[in-house]
Order: structure tokens, then C-alpha cells, then sequence
């Protein structure tokens, strides 16, 4: 009995409307390009044509990842081959890695949603300090800065799109409101993600007996998600210094960003619920809690549920949770991918 | 068979030295209680004469915690029975529910460690907003707010202690060099504790399903700990805004108090490590690591481990990790007996 | 910011064919009832008309469950205002609890699927044995056991399902095929289930600290979801003993059913995989796998993962991952209710 | 700062009596042999003079392990050094690779507690069956295996002790007792264990994602730690089949073997008890229960706990857990080391 006889999930029912696109997924075999592979071929309107790995090629994704039931080989890598079949290709390297495969695929006229930090950093000094110098760096001009809500028309028109990372997800989410209304004078985020978050490499910090009855900060001389948020608040016109420190806990799936503000003046927790229910009005992925979010309530699915208020003291304090793997890497990466495509931005996320 | 066959632990064995007491822990059947029972059975000068539990009473403490191995058998509380046995006595009562056994004990001329809040606020409108009146208001002169390292010579004169809250042991320990020095302008304190930190009430926060996979912040409004940070750090002369969120963690025991610091004027993480080396050079259970600690490194000791830097945008960032049952609760009024009867402060806590 | 801000889930999308039902959950506020409504509410073809409570009326269930996105609110039972609003009503109530609530409901021409114990064992002593006296015993004889691999047949025309225990499934559903071929001569079951099994009521035993970092058997004078076993596989014709012992792990849902047989001649392994591809051929919800499950393979899906072989010491050993929630509880029952009903059994469950 | 202010563990207190034995540990850097060094190095009459690791030689163990405080450094192997410092070794290297360095030390004149499974087996070719050909052969013959209850007497004699294997320990112990009664006709074993026991190298199956939420039996074709159960019920006079089955758990440390035992012919609940009760009177580690024990009642202690009963349909049921780093591993090497050199068996266990 082989183990390929794992039940194949439901493959795109046949529904009303086109036919949206032809898909390949470029780095499969992680947790994200994994999560993202299984999203697509559930996808209603997308088929899923190929899905590459640089370690398994070779074996069925399924057998790799029985509960995404996605049972398509894993192959090496082939940019040619790639373009033949999909029309959009998800990226999901290692920072780095990324570049090379996505200029190659972009070349060959692919749409491409990259998930590595590769093209987010907008500017090239900066992605430099963080990264080391760019790949393919005339690509940069390109590429848009996938946090949807914040984004949505430049992603409507892109042909590359820099997934953001999952710290900067959350945070930005939290943080974007306050900065639009000048509220940010000073931030502290404390981040907390579960352990999927780390990846599927194996290693002392991944190991169960490390992570299990444990929690501890770490990259406290600096995070690179960082310089995300802070591009993004600054594009926003806050300037302030927001300092993030991400911790990690013994759970799988689950980040909360918790968020400390220092308003220039002091504003009240009604004005700061005003503000949020403003800003995200009509979101369909945006959930406002008049309790703190656990990260539990947003397992599985491409919500972000953010409580947002103000302390007795005078901090404004905003709390988001998302799941890492959906809004914080493979859901935000279809959403966007619908939003490029000009359908429903929900569209095989519920 | 009945469960009464639980082995019993190391009893109290015969060593250099003068029997230093006779202990009794009423409110033995919570989890601070419990283990406050079991250090005390196996502390080697004392010998605990009886237990006493409000729900539990005639079962042996072994069979409700069997891991304590403590064989007694829990008693209802009788204060001149406490008063015949004993001369020191442990109250883990609820707060507002200990000042009265307190008042009793203190009155028979017991010394008393009280692990509840009700004399931890010195200040009596301070306790009054944060708790209602306070039971015997009288005898709040006699309190010293029991953590050690910043009130040994006090404790060892006091005849009764107030056990600090397991936040705030680890946020003072982490802020209070900072505030000695006046590095402390404002302040944010995001702390995580594991479940055990919640109590032994079983109730839908507390259940299983609500935690595991979960993490989220809670009394975001305020928190009873919070006033005695501030007590404590006005004390050492710093009136900074700190505010402080607590968040529930999937794990058992251990708390990490997450500290980000504005100092009124920049300081070097060198400068910060070596006051923290000062402050705390010779102390018996801090613990000064050269990265952030873990819970786990912890976990079931007295320990407090910090680590303490400046991050380059200026922030000083203090983390300090304790078990919340241990230095947060039942190890720290050990610790505060072994002082006020001039024990080594160390004993029985190894 | 009330809480009902909760972004309610996808509702019933109109797709091709006839509405097939409207449905009522009844006590939707524990964890089997809750997961039936949100499995009902994204049912393409069924409407969610009501849930009721006991404990949590008036509140809204997706404040009580954020997770499952269930906007409706929570009524106190009413069997006119059920019968009115519904075709097929789903009752979760505790063994004992439900009959009643059954019976009145079915009187006023509903069909049923019945999450409680109170109709799985069709021989009278049996049942009483077990739980006592049975409520509205007049009805036993219209209930179906709905392990509907075994059953579907007479699920299609019943008016009243006994929907399984969660246990019971999986080791049903890991033993039947070697019952049918008389390869059971003596068989041990070790059980063990994620703590969502024990339901939601808060108490020591489902505590987080007694749970987290522990495992123990209980029950091992007995279980009732033994003589459910029992019943099915003497129905096929083993009348073997079967020792049933379940254990509670330190995780949400999942369940894993370890089957130790020993076979009365010799058997091979493959014969033994033979077996059970035949049996479970065209089963949409049974996977057979070539090696043991994990039960996160099934989390959150109403498959039972099996790995069946022999070992060389001549023991026939079968693994059955379910989880506990869905395939052995509200999966099973919307199975069900598909079948019931005429409907493609995998409607609203992929 | 750096890593090694962690603070020193309590070190060898100056007792009573004369000092025990100069120790060393090799392979001090994995789980076992890490707990193997800071339980010597906190025993009242040893002095722990030396660790070594193959991997993380050059490092301090408590950087490698903070929690341990055992502030040594780690040294490469060199079995003269080991020779001139110590009086006794404990090995701590995988299956394969102990035989030789066992045999250079031994040679050499210490005593040696072999952590391995080199010189468990007594017959050579079950060894071989199951691990290939023995290094260093001609020692089996002085090794006896070390599960102290059962082998005290060649214990105290021994000058190299075989220390049994984790699941062994636990199912032997749970078995022993039937197997001199003649009570065991054929007997299922499922064990259940935490991920420590994988041991600390990091793969896909030790990462926390696939651990977490998840149970799955393993090696269900036959697990090693099998013969060893097989070797000692056959010395106790029981030659019936033992099927052995081990599954892997979400938590760190903690075993549980459930035994399901066939007996030759009835036998009362009392009447297994009053057995278990006889073959344990006395024994410093085990500890009968009236329940089944959960692992935590173990955890980080050298106990075994059991219980023990027949069921109704007259399977006798054993459930033994033990912390399988400690009884299963460390604390029974010492709890060895201290029979060999005549010591009170629990100094430096409790």
C-alpha cells in the first residue's frame, strides 16, 4: 500500500464564471509554498499546474503533507516549463533564493506573487542593510508591497507583488489607522508568533523539547520585518520610531501582534474604535473585536481580528491576530493574486 | 488499593543545625499553596505541622496534587489549632478572603508570609480602588512588601511579609536598577504566563481547549498588579507612566516580563548590562543571561533570569523570566521566610 | 464595540439544485453542537433556521465560538417554534438529557439526528446497563446507528439517526472489515482523544494545568462507548472480547484508536490490506494509508485515516485517526443528514 | 556578558559520610547524557570531573543546557583523561557507537554505566538480529542489565551495568510482577512517550509542527526496545508474546506503557494487586496507585508509577509511567552507579 493513496482534496468544482487562471506554485515543499499549493487547487476558479521543490522533487505533496491532500509531484524547478503551464506563479524561496526564479519567470510574461522578502523593501539602501545587496534589482521598480488593504489598486495592476512578511502583516494592520491620523508619536511591538512561523527547517530552535513549556524573545538587536513596518507607517506619513520585538511561543499555527502607542495627545478609546471601524469598513478580511483577539479565533482562515483602545494611562493599544501561514504568507498571497486577476477577492479563502 | 499509598517526598532530614521552625500553609489546596506545602516538606530545618484547604479538607494533599508527594491530611482552618502547631504561618487565600486569617494568626503571634494581595499596597486608597476596602486596615502598617532582593533587611525584621503578585516580581526585578538610576521616562511591560498563573479554578479560561493553540492579552483596562509595580519603582524614585499587559500562554508554569524602556537620555547597552551586573552582584536566585531568557530555563526554581541591552533605536529592553509558581509565588515567600527567621535565604529552595 | 462585530462566516452560496433542508441545532453551545451549527451554516444547500442552549441563550454563537463565525443567536429550546422553522433538527444534549427532546421533536415530524448516546444501543438491557433506564424507549425501534460506512442504507430511509460515539467510530470503523472476514478472535483497543472529547464543562479534569504535559487511561472499569463496539462488530458476526481503554493527551481534536487483533489463524499483511481496500473501496471518507496515521492528518475533517497490517508476531494491528469533532460527531452527523435526505454525502463536508 | 553567568547548579554539599566516586560522562551533550551529569553533579557524594561531547566540545554544558546549571566544559573524548579523573563513566552514545568507548574504559579500570543498548541484549544473536554485529563482544559477558528492581544483586557486583532502555523500563516493570505469578499468557503493550525521548537531534519528525496537536503509533513493525522486554519476562519464566507498540505524544518528557495482559486463567482485581504489591514492598521508586497515573505525576523524578487491576472481561490491566529521561534513562544510570558502589540507592534522587 503506497502512501499515495492519500485522499485527494476537492479540485476545483466547476462553477459559474471563467476559467481565472492556470497556477504553479515554485517551492511547494515549505510550510507557506505548501499552504499556498493547497489553497490554489481548492481554488474554484484557478487549476493548479505544476508545484516545484528543491528537496523533495520527486515525491507527491500529499505524501509530504497528507492534510493538504494535494497530490501532485513535486519537480525540480524549470522556468520554462513553468511558463508553458501557469500563468501566475507564487514564489516561495528562502530570501535570497527568490530573486533569480522570480526575474526568470516575470521574464517569461508570468504574473508573480513572490513570498520571500526579496522585492519588499522598496528601497535599495535598505533592503542592502537587512539583506545584502538585491538580486535582480531592476525588478524592484515592479514589484508592489502586497499588504492588499493598504495596497489594493497598485496590486490590481501589478505584474510582481512582494507578499509581506508576516510580522509586518499584523503589525502594519494594527499600526496603519493611527498612522493615517497622526497618532503615532512612539510604538512598541511586541510580537508573538507560533512556531510554524520559523519554517520547516529542522533545528535546536524548531525541535519540540525547545519550544514546548517555553517562550522567549529573540533578534532583539533587530528583526528584519522591521523595516517593513516601518516603510509602510512612513508611507503613511509616520515617522516615528516603532520598535518591534517578535517572540516565540509553543503553538503551531498564530501571531498577535500587540502594540503599544504613544499619541502625540491624548485621544479617547471611543475615537480610537471610530478610527478602525473607519479604516476598515467593508473589508471582508479585517474582524474588529471589542475584546482582545486570540490567535485561536483566526486559525485556518485569511482574517485579521484586531481590538483597538485606549489605556486609562493615555497608551493607545491595539492588538491583531492573524495566522501566520494564511494572512501572514499563502492566504494574503491569493488574495492578492484575486485582486490582480480582477475577481472576487475572497474567492477560494472561505 | 487507595491512593493514600502515594509514596510520600524526602521528608525534613536531620541536618547540621538548629530546627529553624514550625510551618503550617493554610490555603494549601491551590497551586501556590500546594507547592508552598511541598517546599516547606522538604525543607531541611523546618517541618510542616499541617495543612489546611477550604474545598479539599479531609483528603490528603498527596492525593489531590500527587506529584507534591506531601502526605498530610488537609484540615478545615482553626486558627488556634494553626496557633498550637506552628510558628510561621503561609496564607494562600484569595484576596480580600486572607486579611482576616491573617489578622487572626498575626494576632496568636505567628509570623505570617500572606501570598495574597491584601497587604501588598501600602498605600490604603491605592488598595482601595484596586480592591475594595482592606480587612483588618490595621495591620497594614506591620506589612513589608516581601521581595527580597529589594527588601531583604526589612523582611528580616518584619512579622508579616507580603508576598508580591508573580507579574510584578519579575517586572520590578527587571525594571528597578533602571529606575534607581533614572533611566526610566516611560514604560511598557507586556508580561506572558503560563495557565498554572491563573489558578486552579476550572472555568471555560482556564479550559484546556481555550488555551492550547491560543495565546491572547487580558484586563488590557488594568491589571491588580500593575500599582504594585508602580509602588515599587516610585519607591526607587522612578514616577514614570508604565504600562503594563498581561497575556495567557499555552504552558504550564513561567512567566516572561517583556520590558520596553524610553530613558530620558540615551544609554549604551553596556552601560545598562553593568548596572544590572551591579545591581544584582551576590544575589542568590537572579540570574543575568547574555541573551533572552526562556521560561523553561526556569522552570521549577527560584530563579530569576534577565537579560538586559539597549537596541540601537535607543530603547532599553529588559527581559525577565521566572516561574510564576516559584519566584512568583510559593519559592519568594520561602525565600522570605528563610530571611525573617536568619536562615541562609537559600534553604530548602535548591 | 459590542462583540457582535464577529465577521460572520460564508453562508448557504445558492448553487445548482433544490434547497434540501432547513435546519435546527439543538444545544449548540457545547463543542459537537457548536461545530454541527458552523458545518450547517456553510452547507451549500441547507439553511441554518435556529440554534438553541441551555446555558448560553441569549447570547450570539459566534461570541460564544468567534472561531465558527455562526451570526445566529442562541435560543432556549421550544419544539413548536423548532418544528415550525425546521425540517431536520440535530440534538446535542448529555446522554439522558436528550430522549425527551428527540422524541418531541420527531413527534411534530421531524427527521433527527441524535449526537447523545441515547438511541445507539438498540437492546434495552443493554442500554440500561449502561445508562439506566432509557428515555422514550418506544422510539429505540425507529433509530438507525449512524456509522454510516455500515449503515447508509437504513440511514437513507430513517427518521431517526443514533449518531455514534466518537470512539465507538473509530474503532468500528478500524475493526469491521476483519469482523465481516472472521479474522477477530480476541482484540485490545487503546484509545486515546484530544481533550475537546471530554466537552466543554469546566472541571479539574479538563483544566489546562492537569492536561498540558500528560497523559493517563481512564475508565479502565469500562467505558460506554464499549458496548457501542460491541453491538457492531457482533451485528457482523464477531462476538469476540474486546478490551476498550481510552486515554485523554494534551491536544484539542484528534483521535486515534490503536487495534491490537489477534487473528485465530495466521493472516498476512497484505491480505490484511486486501481487506480493507476492498471494504472501503469508493468510501469518500475513508483513507487508507501505508503507514500509521497522525491524527493531524484528519484534523479538522470528517476522514478516518487508516492504516491496517500485520505484524511478525502474528497480531493484526489496525490505526484509526478521526477527529473527534467531526467524523466521530458533527461530521458524522451532517454525513447523516446527507444521506437522510438523498444528498451527495460529501455536501458541505469538504 | 556572556553565556556562562548562568548560574551554577547547588554542587556537592559536604555530607556525612565518605565521599562516593569521581565521575565522568560521556556524551554529555545529548538529553539523557545531560541529565545523566546534572543529577551527579548535584549528588552529595560525587564529584562530577568531567563531561564530553562529541558535537558541542568546547562549549560550557550550561550554555548547551541552561536549565541543568552544570557550568563544566564539554571536552572532547580522550579515555586516559577519562581514566585519570574518574573513578566511574557513564556513556551516553547511540547504539553502535558506545561499545568501543565502553570497552576503552572499562579496560582501563572504571566502572561503567552504559546508557546504550551495546551490551543490553545477552545473546548475541538477538543482538544481531537487531542492531548487527556487536562491538566490542567479549564484554557483554561481564554487563548486567541495569533495571535495578529486578537485578539489584548483580548490580552491586557489576562492573560494567547495561541501563535498559525507556520503553523496557516501563513495560518491564509493569510486567514483571505477572510474569513470576505465571499470570501471562500473551500480552499487548502500547506505549506512549514524550518527544524527549527521540532524542535532541533535529529532524522532521522532533520539529514542534509535527509533533504539536498529534499522535501517531511508530515502528509499529517492531521497535528495538522489544527484545529487552522479551530477554527479561523469559528469565522471569514467561516465554508468551509480547506484542510491543510505541507512539509519539505532544510533550516533553513522560512514558506511559499500557499493558494489556491475557492471562493462563482468571484472576482477581485484588488478587493482582495484592501481587504488585508483594513484588514492590520496600522499592524506593515505585509507587502503586489507586487510578491510572498520569505522566506528570512522574515527571522529573526516578519513579515508577503503576497501576494495576483485572477488568471485567478478565484482562489484566497494568498501566506503569515513568519520566523517561529519568527512570527510563539518567536517574536509573545513577540510581545504578549508586548500587555498584554500595551507596543508598536514592542519594541523589530525591
Amino acid at each position: 500500500m503506497s502512501e499515495a493513496q492519500t485522499k485527494a482534496g476537492p479540485r476545483a468544482q466547476p462553477v459559474a464564471g471563467e476559467p481565472l487562471a492556470r497556477a504553479c506554485v515554485v517551492g511547494a515543499s515549505g510550510f507557506a509554498g505548501a499552504l499556498t499549493a493547497a489553497l490554489l487547487w481548492s481554488h474554484p476558479r484557478v487549476s493548479l499546474e505544476a508545484v516545484t521543490a528543491r528537496t523533495d522533487a520527486g515525491r507527491r505533496l500529499s505524501d509530504v503533507y497528507p492534510r493538504h491532500r494535494v497530490p501532485l509531484l513535486l519537480e525540480p524547478f524549470d522556468a520554462e516549463r513553468v511558463a508553458a503551464a501557469a500563468d501566475v506563479a507564487f514564489v516561495s524561496y528562502p530570501h535570497g533564493a527568490a530573486a533569480e526564479v522570480v526575474a526568470a519567470l516575470h521574464g517569461l510574461g508570468l504574473r508573480v506573487v513572490d513570498l520571500s522578502a526579496d522585492f519588499r523593501l522598496a528601497d535599495a539602501a535598505r533592503h542592502e542593510r537587512w539583506y545584502g545587496p538585491r538580486g535582480a534589482p531592476a525588478l524592484a521598480a515592479e514589484a508592489v508591497f502586497g499588504l492588499t488593504e493598504l495596497h489594493r489598486s497598485e496590486v490590481a495592476g501589478a505584474t510582481l507583488v512582494a507578499n509581506p512578511g508576516c510580522y509586518s502583516t499584523a503589525a502594519i494592520l494594527a499600526l496603519a489607522p493611527l498612522a493615517r491620523a497622526g497618532l503615532i508619536a512612539d510604538a512598541v511591538v511586541d510580537a508573538k508568533s507560533g512556531v510554524s512561523g520559523a519554517g520547516r527547517g529542522a533545528s535546536d530552535r524548531t525541535h519540540f523539547v525547545s519550544v514546548d513549556e517555553n517562550v522567549s524573545a529573540y533578534a532583539v538587536e533587530g528583526h528584519r520585518h522591521a523595516p517593513e513596518v516601518d516603510q509602510e507607517l512612513a508611507a503613511l506619513g509616520a515617522d516615528a520610531r516603532v520598535t518591534f520585538v517578535p517572540h516565540l511561543l509553543p503553538l503551531d499555527q498564530g501571531l498577535l501582534a500587540s502594540c503599544y502607542v504613544t499619541p502625540p495627545h491624548e485621544v479617547a478609546a471611543d475615537e480610537v474604535a471610530g478610527l478602525f471601524a473607519d479604516a476598515y469598513a467593508g473589508e471582508p478580511f479585517i474582524e474588529l473585536a471589542g475584546s482582545p483577539p486570540g490567535v485561536r479565533d483566526v486559525r485556518d482562515t485569511n482574517l485579521c481580528r484586531i481590538h483597538a483602545t485606549a489605556a486609562p494611562d493615555g497608551r493607545v493599544l491595539v492588538f491583531a491576530a492573524i495566522d501566520n501561514l494564511w494572512k501572514g504568507a499563502a492566504g494574503q498571497a491569493v488574495q492578492n493574486m484575486n485582486v490582480m486577476l480582477g475577481a472576487d477577492e475572497t474567492e477560494g479563502l472561505r
